[in-house]
């Protein structure tokens, strides 16, 4: 509608007094407002199911839809919200439909949301105790509370079991690249004391570890920190280990770099892997490191969640050898994003890289070490309210509905994964651990196969995939593993059931059908 | 009520059926749930201003009053709320109050919650443009408006005003601390390229620069980035410059350091300083910085927002010379946390260094180089529909209102001003830029002032602080500038008018009165 060569200086709109002053939070629009959004919410979840899981728009749409100048002047909400109905859902990827296959499921809930309402209005910044006191204790409790779901050992808490403080506890981040981060300075820093570096000359000589099949962010995070690229190493995984980390690889490749003068710093363990979900062998590794006095941090973003239920808890064994874990209920524990807990078994060797002490944060509760200041364990210092949804998940819910939740998911992929092991022109590429299942058309190695080799089986795939996407009844999405073109099905975006991976499965069925007919008129 | 001894495996209860499986995001459910939350929230803004502002808790008042292990089973989402109006809301510091005149305010709106809510709900995960279409365009749209706005140069826009991609484009982060942090890495990489550094090896001689106003958050991002401690240049400030950076002391601290082999690599200018609102001159920041080919990023954080109005708009004067701009709609402009928008000239020099490309990510949009994937622009991978409040807030206000409540704070600040002008016990230590007033109680030279000397004056200036925030009517918070203690008065919490402002002097009043009569009672 507008263009951008519209001049800009007409949003300076000169300030017409109005009769009433502007009250931007006066309580009565807020709730008309915010009664307006609920409407929105419930119809947005009646309907999601039956909207195109990814849109089918083109780059810039938006941009093409809505004016590209800011209005100089106010509209009533109600604009906002019928362009965002008009404009926005059509374009959105719904990562709340149940059809939504890709990734990892974005699970959510009504107490989540609840929370997190209730925490933009109070719109706290809890960067120190004094600044939110019941926002920095609600966190720390939250935190308890989970760290004695997943079993976590009382190192890891805020609160020993004596009531008292330890050394360890935890903190609520955005985003799993955060806790990398902020462990791999610390672990950076005290490599560097260690080693006898001159400032942080010896950075040269720290190296860093992690399995091939490790998230990409964690190679960034390094890299953001100041470790040397050359120094970044990825250890080859292979079928043998389910592309787990292999910890006699691991030790190879560490006492290697000890024997040539390096500094072994930070190992990077993960429980479920994005790609596949694999499970690095969490104790052994912890072995491994603790002959280089290198960090152990565990990434269980996804699967940590699983760890609540005793079922699962095993992937986590070794843990209490660790120095730090993160796990992300915006993943899988029904916390709308953002919320990664991260654990650490030493706050201080954390807060001795991460604290600041500027004189407008200084007050008597922080000076007299009682409390928890939470932005000494963040890269920045403000902080949302997060504890609030993620305590409000587990008091409302309680760990019988989150572990149903949990359970619920890993049965409804054990029946997709029945179902692709039922119909002989699929595999199931590697074990299934959680709610994942990676899987493919097979190559041609019997005449039931449709695909004759790798390559044209990598073709098929991609086929399948890029079809399926298309019809906007299901998003799947896809991943390499071993060399081979996978796709991924991911089950347990909120609002599934049985009947949609059913639905799904019947659409690949058909899709794959018609793939090879095509094939045959092609020839 | 419960004890951390309590058996954690308590929490692992054995899974009963229900009857009815469990629906976390039923829409019902959702809508019940909200709809309470919304009461809250109403009963919130019509109760707070009574509420005390900083609470009289003491640590670890929360984790007595409730259960320290996590429940077992579901209860109904009364309790929660019960618990939050009877626990968590007694122990909260409320930055919603319009008595809180500390740090800086975290300005709100209905239509800032109301889209925070809706994007909680959607809960889409937009690392990617597929991942989420219409959040990426929405967020790149609304970045644009708001560079319209502040009047920033097309260059620093996502479409140029031909409506094509220019170089320039932004990003929402959660901080000031992550665009500080992703800069300085992306400078510090080009850095170590120009000075032909063998892998990370340079980057001893790396340099870097900024007032000793700057936030120390900027100094830890150093850090974080791995810069030498030792070459983390703090340049000094003094009244002379009203604290802001004297570029010609810059000047000679690069031209030093470039003198001795090292390479000035960045520099930090800050518009608004968080402790006393100093403006470092950014064009003249840029053009010394120009010399040596230093990186320049600008934190407005606060401060930005007023340059929404021409009057205030000469602060960011040179900004068209600048590599990056970040500033906080979270602080003043009416947006609930987070909501940092960071600017930058070149994008490609910050995707060089955080890019990431897993094949889980690979798709078509991205493969074309015509959209723009947002993970790499920022520190992690996974990111909130932020673009959607923000974007709310300037549709649903225009830029009448938001400059019409910018103007309001500074005339509710410049109200404070002449009332503490008007007093002559006390004295505004240096010159309101923006809506913060730094007041004391000033050291007797005339017979009516009632603190001897300087120790006596931060004595007298911390004695008044402590028992204004006692009260719960008000809270300030402190600062040191040029050695003298000093109280912060921030004006512009949402709901506050200039009755607040009005009551809070006269409470600063008394309580100096009843100080004085206090100290006489000792002597």
């Amino acid at each position: 509608m507008g263009s951008l060569d519209a001049n800009p200086a007409a949003a300076y709109a000169a300030f017409a007094a109005d009769v009433e002053p502007f009250r931007p939070l006066d309580a009565d629009d807020v709730r008309s407002y915010l009664h307006k959004a609920v409407d929105f919410v419930y119809d947005y979840y009646k309907s999601v199911e039956s909207l195109p899981v990814l849109p089918g728009v083109e780059p810039g749409y938006l941009l093409r839809l809505l004016q590209s100048a800011p209005p100089s002047s106010s509209a009533p909400f109600d604009i906002a919200m019928k362009e965002l109905r008009e404009a926005v859902v059509p374009g959105m990827t719904h990562w709340a439909s149940p059809n939504f296959f890709a990734f990892f499921p974005a699970t959510n809930s009504a107490a989540a949301i609840a929370g997190e309402l209730i925490a933009s209005a109070m719109n706290t910044v809890g960067f120190t105790w004094q600044a939110a006191p019941a926002a920095t204790e609600l966190e720390v409790l939250a935190l308890d509370w989970l760290a004695q779901l997943l079993g976590l050992p009382a190192s890891f808490m805020n609160r020993t079991v004596a009531g008292g403080r330890g050394t360890g506890g935890g903190v609520i981040l955005g985003t799993t690249s955060e806790a990398m981060l902020v462990t791999l300075v610390a672990a950076r820093d005290a490599a560097l004391r260690r080693s006898g570096s001159n400032g942080v000359a010896g950075i040269t000589r720290l190296t860093v570890y992690a399995a091939d099949q490790t998230h990409s962010t964690f190679f960034k995070a390094c890299r953001l920190a100041g470790f040397d690229p050359a120094n970044i190493r990825s250890i080859p995984t292979g079928a043998e280990t389910d592309y787990g980390l292999d910890p006699a690889r691991l030790l190879e490749a560490m006492q290697a770099d000890a024997d040539a003068g390096l500094v072994p710093t930070y190992v990077c363990a993960t429980v479920g892997t994005t790609s596949s979900n694999a499970v690095d062998p969490v104790g052994a590794v912890a072995d491994v490191a603790a002959r280089f006095a290198a960090w152990v941090h565990v990434d269980a973003a996804y699967a940590g969640s699983a760890c609540i239920c005793p079922e699962f808890r095993h992937h986590l064994d070794g843990v209490e050898r660790v120095d730090s874990i993160s796990m992300s209920p915006h993943k899988w524990l029904m916390t709308c994003l953002d919320c990664t807990c991260l654990y650490v078994r030493d706050t201080h060797r954390l807060t001795g890289s991460l604290e600041t002490n500027p004189e407008y944060l200084k007050n008597h509760a922080s000076d007299s070490g009682e409390v928890t200041d939470l932005k000494d364990m963040q890269v920045g210092v403000g902080r949302r309210f997060r504890g609030l949804k993620l305590w409000m998940v587990m008091r409302t819910y309680g760990a019988g509905k989150l572990q149903e939740h949990i359970r619920s998911d890993v049965a409804m992929a054990k029946t997709f994964e029945d179902l692709v092991r039922g119909d002989d022109r699929f595999e199931v590429v590697v074990p299934r651990n959680f709610a994942l299942v990676c899987f493919r058309i097979r190559p041609r190695k019997s005449g039931a196969a449709i695909a004759a080799g790798e390559a044209e089986a990598e073709k098929a795939n991609r086929e399948l995939m890029e079809r399926l996407n298309k019809t906007g009844k299901a998003y799947v999405a896809h991943t390499v593993v071993g060399g081979r073109f996978v796709l991924r099905f991911a089950v347990g975006s909120s609002l599934q059931e049985e009947r949609h991976v059913r639905s799904a499965w019947e659409l690949i069925k058909k899709t794959t059908t018609e793939i090879v007919a095509d094939a045959g008129e092609d020839k």
